[in-house]
């Protein structure tokens, strides 16, 4: 069976609707995965994801790996009993967390030791201790072992990442056992043509029933993110999913679904949530802000979910200025809502073949207005 | 109408099932009352205190007064509206905090002056101002002012706070105005039959549609508290509601139940959640405990709440070592449903005629095991 569906196509952009099929249950495709790091996507219960329509969580092979354990998310069940997410679930490989929190120690070639940054303990994770993890933890969807640099860098400093990523890639295929889990490969090489075309062309060989383009939302800023999504995603097969790993802002969204890409994952709607950030129809409002003291409207006329049905501008901003966890557990569930809602009306767009012009209007999205 | 319907007397006890009629809907007593101190109960929103069959929330007049103050509450709707909660609430008078938060500088014969615990700020505090605030808030009944001592306390000390509460309580219901508000007057005078009585006999002259047992749970012990609340809970007219201030444990409430208190309110469930501490069938566990770590159970095997329903003791352990929000969210939810059920079943053993032996069996109920 094809674990991917293309169900739509639009005529004036790459955009394609599909239903991607996991272990867990079917995914409609574009879909955002809000990110449960340490298996609890932060102020927000597995009803709540459900009420705003999530369909698939991320959770972060790295942080899970410290604390608790698998041994430990295995006992209790694996991932989803775990968490209490009946749906799909898909784990990263580790390999972004390794090379921006910790300190790394030594990249060799099969391996790469690090200091955790909890408690200074010495671990050591490559393709195949990264693959048995995940194969632990037991997502449906799991990743290849990889190198992220950070942009700007030095092109043999990216070229050497490049090729550990592959072989790295080939051999978590290798290690991976687990037949109810799919293995996606990722794609890196920064910003630079000649490395992403010879990344995906080696990782294509490996056959991997999805491809995710990595190394990107790294620094090096809207224009060059979109230019390497247009490369990167034509040079991935048309029949396969495409994931574009930590991003973004609804303008990069919008944007790269015209490009093509299918699946993407980010915590600014519940890390701009927690610090009293909205994404609202005309931008992003900061609900610290003193015009909001007497509001007594919704966050979003817009919006339909529970925090816009049931409170004001006004009580929100109090529960931000007396620190009570209510507000950011509201907020995150309205910009979580808005993500979603976004992802939904781009679907139909796609649906209705009417994508550019809906996309259109996306163009002029600020995320720091307010 | 009579705001206050006794409709199950328990033969054994003195025990008894009521209706409580307010202007945003009725009240079956005995009833537990979660505390939203600043207009929140901490972590929980209002549709889980739905789920759990909350029937009506307290709010703090102390905390509301200094942050956002009357006016915003106000100007946002009122209470019920600002909190998004469109059931009952009650606010308390304010004096309870006066006295144990702030610091106090001048207590008069009409007024009280404080330092404000959150910036410094002088403010005063007497039955008119509490009574005007509890007035803009908006609550369905309010309290009138009164002065609460921590205990052991000086007998004259101890007189010279009743005198005053009577005082007040006068001067409290002559600012009053609002009728869609029902105020109630709080007996004073710590353990001391003589003050209590005193109190009572005062207060009833003053024809309050129900009455409060305040200034226990301040430092007397359990005995001192029960027998206080036996003694006084007998002066209080039958056919009004008794309500029994800020107690307490599940053994405090079953006991004070027996006794003909209608009314509780306390933070104990959602502050324990906070701290990891749960209320189950058997006394409280911690779920920081070591012996946690590998239970797939749930917290109680009794409860069906939605915590119980979908998540592991392990992982609920996990949430509290990694500093995760749901933690305290769910532990919270389990021990609001916790003490609702137990209310609950308290309703339904006095509606049986079956109090006595029911209520045995929490005789030994611990809540510091574990």
């Amino acid at each position: 069976m094809d674990i991917f569906t293309v169900t739509n196509n639009s005529s004036d952009t790459r955009a394609r609707c599909g239903i991607l099929q996991t272990t867990h249950g079917q995914v409609e495709t574009p879909v955002f995965m809000p990110v449960g790091t340490r298996g609890s996507v932060k102020g927000i219960l597995p009803e709540q994801l459900q009420q705003v329509s999530a369909q698939m969580v991320l959770a972060n092979t790295y942080h899970l790996l410290l604390r608790p354990g698998p041994d430990v998310v295995e006992a209790l069940g694996g991932l989803h009993r775990f968490m209490g997410w009946p749906g799909p679930i898909l784990t990263d490989s580790g390999g972004y967390q390794v090379f921006s929190l910790s300190s790394l120690n030594r990249v060799g070639q099969d391996e790469v030791e690090f200091v955790s940054h909890i408690d200074g303990a010495r671990i050591r994770l490559g393709p195949k201790s990264a693959t048995e993890t995940q194969n632990r933890l037991g997502a449906d969807i799991i990743m290849a072992f990889d190198e992220c640099v950070a942009l700007p860098c030095e092109k043999q400093q990216l070229r050497d990442a490049v090729e550990r990523t592959i072989r790295w890639a080939e051999q978590s295929l290798a290690a991976h056992r687990r037949s109810d889990q799919l293995m996606f490969g990722i794609v890196q090489g920064g910003t630079d043509k000649e490395l992403r075309s010879y990344c995906c062309e080696e990782l294509i060989k490996l056959n991997f029933p999805g491809y995710a383009i990595g190394g990107l939302s790294v620094g090096e800023g809207h224009d060059d993110l979109i230019a390497t999504t247009d490369f990167t995603a034509a040079l991935l097969p048309e029949d396969q999913p495409r994931y574009l790993m930590g991003v973004g802002t609804p303008r990069d969204l919008v944007k790269a679904i015209a490009l093509g890409i299918d699946m993407f994952d980010c915590v600014m709607p519940t890390r701009n949530g927690r610090n009293a950030c909205a994404f609202v129809s005309d931008g992003t409002i900061k609900l610290r802000n003193e015009k909001h003291k007497l509001d007594t409207g919704p966050l979003d006329e817009q919006c339909s979910c529970y925090t816009c049905r049931n409170f004001s501008r006004g009580y929100l901003r109090h529960l931000f200025l007396v620190n009570e966890m209510a507000g950011p557990i509201l907020l995150s569930l309205h910009n979580l809502a808005f993500y979603h809602e976004l992802i939904s009306q781009a679907r139909n767009a796609i649906k209705q073949d009417n994508y550019a012009p809906w996309a259109q209007k996306w163009e002029h999205y600020n995320v720091n207005q307010d």
